[in-house]
């Protein structure tokens, strides 16, 4: 099955949009599982357990296993394992190189971790991208507009984040290609949907780092002439991860994905 | 000590400008490795016995060990461990992520596998590099001009590659930023070389990519006003490790460095 119809089912069955981060940071883990052998994978399994029904995708952080070293990246792999089938993984690795090293990112992410998507960087244009792209199955979120101030220093400059829009429509001769446009950029956001009506959009940004669900679903989901873009997603993870640091952080994370989905749901619907 | 200052030490002491890239492929390992229990660490270990007095550094791409799991993640950290001190390692990562997340990529690269320096992609801007530089004994090699065709799709048009190279010298407080500067682009080389005089260059792209040595080296490692420029290193993977297939792979491996040291300070002699 493709990864945007594996998206599309998992969103039905959720009942909305929302994918959530796991990118446990071990100094912010509640009291109750910095006890277990590997506090990450502790974690992340009751987190999975408990979002499941209302987390319409999971999406990993690689940088917070690594930084883990190999107990990290066992952590990265059991959680993958751990996830129902029905739910898509992303992986947020942001990996890019020329070909024949991209080609081993893509068996890591595809093979090896089992993810069922892969977030990777154009900076090094058409033919590092390619090896990925083969894995006509999985999907690919190519980095175009990112929610940080930084995004002003290369990807505004010359409309570099549109062109990039413009390139992976182009590319999309498999419909496995998604962009990321992160939330703080609402407005932007506007133009990157109209540089690339059909592509999926992956929206980092929202809650902690400041963005408003209601405005970028409204702005990216919505493509131009009123149709809907298909498989776009808004990704939250310290919001939920740490909506409770105590005991109960699993139930308190399900409130808020659950309040957030719904938050969505209400400002696609008009409410 | 700062990195370029290891890294200029240990050109000294090898006599030459050669980065061993050491990104074992487990498909062509010769056969008195493959019966190894870690066959890329195993193989990684004979060529840093073999290399030592005449690579001046060594860089690991991270996506070969990434795609061996975690069997791959011990040979990197392993060979990381047993690569003698006073030579330099550089993690070929292009990692790049906002800053919560690069904070974690940093801690991975240099405190979790012990690299010396590591490869960025510059894509996310400023604050995405900041939490990278902040470590300012360790080298930040920011991806400027790369050896792949796919380099003419964004990094070319609108001199993107110029922007990074003078933002990059305008980042570099701390005196650990270099650049990325693919062989296969020797004319555009001297363009970098001009918009970013003081930096050091990382040159991949030697041997089985098909850039010239020699060419490179004149270009790259001289400044504008006929100064050297600092810590330029050239680097070649594949013409190295596999210069012989068979149980003599370290030896050849060995003629290959030296071959390509002294053809490069020939070039730069004028002989």
């Amino acid at each position: 099955m493709l990864f945007f119809d594996k998206l599309e089912a998992s969103q039905m069955r959720a009942g909305g949009l929302v994918c959530v981060g796991l990118d446990p940071d071990p100094s912010r883990l509640p009291e109750t599982v910095r006890r277990a052998g590997n506090p990450q994978l502790a974690f992340n399994l009751a987190l999975v357990e408990s979002l499941s029904a209302a987390a319409c995708c999971f999406k990993l952080q690689s940088a917070y296993y690594e930084a883990q070293g190999l107990d990290g990246l066992k952590a990265l792999q059991e959680t993958i394992r751990a996830i129902p089938k029905e739910i898509p993984v992303i992986l947020d690795a942001k990996r890019n190189d020329i070909g024949s090293s991209a080609e081993q990112y893509a068996k890591a992410a595809f093979e090896t971790w089992g993810a069922d998507a892969l977030t990777v960087n154009p900076y090094m244009g058409a033919d590092s991208l390619a090896p990925f792209l083969a894995y006509e199955e999985k999907g690919v979120y190519i980095l175009c507009l990112t929610s940080n101030p930084g995004a002003a220093d290369f990807q505004i400059p010359g409309d570099l984040a549109l062109r990039v829009a413009e390139s992976a429509t182009r590319w999309n001769g498999a419909r496995n290609i998604g962009l990321v446009v992160g939330a703080t950029q609402a407005e932007r956001m506007a133009g990157v949907r109209a540089a690339a009506p059909d592509l999926p959009f992956l929206v980092p940004g929202v809650g902690a780092q400041g963005g408003s669900a209601a405005d970028v679903a409204r702005t990216g989901r919505m493509a131009p002439g009123a149709a809907w873009a298909p498989g776009f997603v808004v990704n939250a993870s310290r919001s939920i991860m740490h909506a409770s640091s105590g005991a109960d952080f699993a139930e308190a994370a399900l409130r808020e994905t659950i309040r957030l989905r719904d938050e969505i749901n209400a400002a696609l619907e008009g409410r």
